[in-house]
């Protein structure tokens, strides 16, 4: 598989080290027809947000379901990602197929996360109620699906982010820490880590 | 199978024509003991807003999981419907069953739907809650489960129809167009076609 | 099992006699190192706003799935309890069972309790996307995950408990009453009982 890194953060941050996987899903992107700019733009993210030390390891591959599979369990289970975000694939049409993947390679889901990025978009577009993304767990790994539009992707990751270091936490994954005046991350008291 | 079909629309329009499976789930109006209202308040609403050439085909049934799905299999599969509305039976009592009909010949969940189908209602009853209405895709067809109560089903259908013809261009139906002054169809740029 | 029972309301109510399950999952309380606060917290809140005559059970078990569904078995089926209510164990952690515990021995998900409870919770910590709970039918009884903390268990169950009685109406359970100063309960009219 043709994997990208990028690392970025401060290694005497308080939190830890975390790799996060980034998968583009789209057939066009993966012939070269198209310039891939989900995947840029959630690298993008990364780089203004976090002060933890992170490496982002990042893929284009079509919409098929074996590939995307395949691609979430080599992130999960190999590169050892806390995090794995999907880009593109999450619509109605019979080539969007990347909530299939993710549910099949699932242990489980946590159904809040569809339900707030689908209401996210419904600000923007009445047409978000026919995006099936999805968040779940496999292992220490939390996968998010996320749109493939990079306008519809800041709209929602800059909103849901805030409880994604504490999921991590609870699922044994590495502490994470974002840069104060970004992303607000929300944590209980007990569950801070003191500098 | 008792079907009645209704026609309205026009020829000329720059949409196509689409027929249109609405579906009355319910014991007594199956009967006769109950006058359905669900079914024409559907038709009644397709005749408003619908500007592209479009037939209804319409059946009362029984609250009995087997019927329902063999109707929706029929509308979908052999009446070419890309869209089929049912009304009624997406309750929590035991007779209550249009919902797992759906779910049993449906092909994938569009989530979203039952998601903001709630969310509307529950601004008018709390009750809402209890309904466990969907949206799914069987083949190039969208299937949507609406309430019973007439009142519940134009709230609902007013505010949900604007994602809906291009849900169905993304499942390969028919392209489809309301009046300008009744229902705003949301399509991206990209998607829509020229007078 | 080790069960406390309490009882409560006036016998002479409009309302029929419930039998209502309080399950506190938790580890930590099961083997005493922590007191439970949310049991006690569902049988003052129950104290409060209930007119009917009623009897709560109430368990305290570990965080184990096979415990789990022997409690709620031995409540809607045994002593048939109408409304169970679960407490704890429903994040992501892998020790957090409930919703699964749940879910298996469930015959209907009643979607919209989940997706209320998480957006009620949203109002409050951005944390609540990570919450699986949800609402489930077995047989005449309606089982509902809140979550562990006592103050998020006020937040939401009275916001959501005016769909309840109306509910178990529906599925055959006893017809029950509140404080009218307390909670509102939503019956359609044609579904109230005269005094």
């Amino acid at each position: 598989m043709n994997i990208q890194t990028k690392t970025g953060g401060t290694q005497n941050s308080v939190g830890d080290h975390i790799n996060i996987g980034v998968v583009t899903v789209s057939d066009r992107a993966s012939k070269g027809e198209y310039l891939d700019e989900g995947g840029p733009k959630l690298i993008e993210f990364f780089s203004e947000i976090m002060e933890s030390h992170w490496t982002t390891h990042s893929m284009i591959i079509p919409d098929e379901q074996n590939q995307i599979e395949k691609a979430l369990i080599y992130l999960t289970d190999e590169i050892k990602c806390s995090l794995v975000i999907t880009t593109g694939g999450t619509g109605p049409a019979i080539r969007d197929v990347t909530p299939d993947a993710t549910i099949a390679i699932a242990e489980r889901e946590l159904p809040g996360f569809g339900e707030l990025m689908r209401t996210i978009s419904l600000r923007y577009v009445p047409t978000a109620i026919l995006s099936r993304q999805m968040g779940v767990i496999r292992g220490h790994s939390l996968i998010i699906n996320l749109p493939g539009q990079p306008k519809a992707i800041r709209e929602t990751i800059d909103e849901i982010f805030s409880a994604i270091p504490y999921c991590i936490d609870l699922i044994g994954g590495p502490y994470i820490e974002t840069k104060k005046e970004s992303v607000t991350v929300f944590r209980p008291k007990k569950a801070k880590r003191s500098k």
